[in-house]
């Protein structure tokens, strides 16, 4: 069974996501913070580690993208995740006995619609969308609602009360998949990740890209961060589809090496929908 | 007397930069978020906002880059500020008497090392670093000390007990001044702001930069954030040089218009270092 460490108590997304990716349980350990996960993962040699990276409402965990910056981890994989929030409750409680809600800040902030409908609950954040449930567990109060994911319920022992109260459907979180051990895939369905810095000079970026663009490689997110000590200068991410062992894709990272005052290659991985 | 609204309280940092950019006092007006300081240009004919909208330690402030293009303002000036943070309490107050410190959790982050120094102090976020002066003006506490910028002392009767005890000098934040009114600024030392959406196609990002590199026009950031609704699509946020009015960005923009799906100018506005 796959060690994987994420952010979060049992059953949190990041559990879910990386069951998808490796298609079986998997031994989860959960951990306080992300900085936590990377720490684990550089430390434990057969781990891996799964963070989230960017959710298509909010836009990119950049906490997560500083972090794949300071430590020297590998991207072997990609999960899409859809993400739904169902409120759930100790069994036997009905709606009406409900008047408060917890839940994660990010969760409570994207079922907006649902606290218009219910403007009697009291609203109460919490540190984690399982965290929550596993508060609840332990305090048996039956005026007490959660916001979680459906597989949230069973492992806590709680029903539930609505499915789906999410404002937006389109909810869904990538979430990458991190190794201390060097993994470069190959084939279909491969991303490539890195990052680098430029020297400031106009029309830099443009050459950059340039040189992607030139063998008809195609990126497919780029997020720029800010260099600490040098004030309006910044380290670009790109990720492009490929993989780094492709012929095309290697002459372009030799043309960007000539370019770039850093180049780092994050990972060639599978992508999983 | 410019009336400026800004997210904090007397004596914040925005209000500061304000001052800075307007070379004058203002009739400064806080209001509790930043959406309140957008909904308060769009209703008060004669009133400016200002918001941060990027820290050279922690980045791009994403929230204000939404909301840029949720209202229909004009971004008519912008300022960079030093931030720097000093330790200031009670008159009368020595530094061995202080157990507490309180500040905007930010602020904390960025004084880390002066509290590795003091280990014996209790760490106490609150909303607002002028925020934590006032609740200080009112309590009268003698065992605490907060963190905020040397600008907040006399306005709430405090004195200053260390001076620039945040962990990095280079910390700089950048501040956009809003209008309801369009103002479009040309010569020297002008930017212009805009946000542009693309339809999905491979090298488009790079035929957009193109536009700009063909003319020598010099790109001086670029964010993307999310379009709700359209998982992984994305939102571009460009800041180049130069004025709307020059005839080598007006030629680009006619050109901009053919290849993109949306775009909005937000703003030609002076710089103030």
């Amino acid at each position: 069974m796959k060690r994987v460490f994420y952010q979060g108590e049992r059953g949190c997304f990041s559990e879910l996501a990386a069951e998808k990716f490796f298609d079986s349980p998997i031994e989860g350990i959960g951990v306080p913070t992300f900085e936590a996960v990377f720490e684990a993962v550089k430390n434990e040699r057969d781990g891996y580690g799964i963070i989230p990276i960017e959710n298509a409402l909010t836009g990119s965990i950049h906490q997560n993208y500083d972090l794949l910056l300071k430590y020297d981890l590998w991207i072997v994989g990609e999960v899409r995740l859809k993400i739904t929030f169902n409120l759930l409750a100790h069994p036997g409680v009905r709606l009406p006995s409900i008047n408060e809600v917890w839940s994660h800040p990010v969760a409570l902030d994207q079922c907006k619609e649902f606290f218009t409908r219910h403007p009697e609950y009291k609203i109460v954040p919490v540190y984690d969308t399982a965290g929550a449930a596993k508060i609840l567990q332990k305090e048996k109060r039956t005026d007490v609602g959660i916001l979680a994911g459906p597989q949230v319920a069973k492992l806590y022992g709680l029903e539930t009360l609505e499915q789906r109260v999410e404002d937006n459907p389109q909810n869904f979180t990538r979430f990458l998949i991190l190794s201390g051990e060097k993994k470069i895939c190959t084939g279909q369905d491969v991303k490539t990740s890195l990052v680098f810095g430029v020297k400031n000079a106009p029309g830099i970026l443009f050459k950059c890209l340039s040189i992607f663009a030139l063998r008809n490689i195609d990126l497919t997110k780029l997020e720029s961060r800010p260099i600490i000590g040098k004030p309006w200068e910044y380290l670009f991410y790109i990720d492009l589809k490929g993989s780094i062992e492709d012929e095309s894709c290697k002459g372009a990272v030799e043309n960007f090496r000539e370019v770039v005052a850093y180049l780092r290659i994050l990972g060639s991985y599978e992508l999983k929908w």
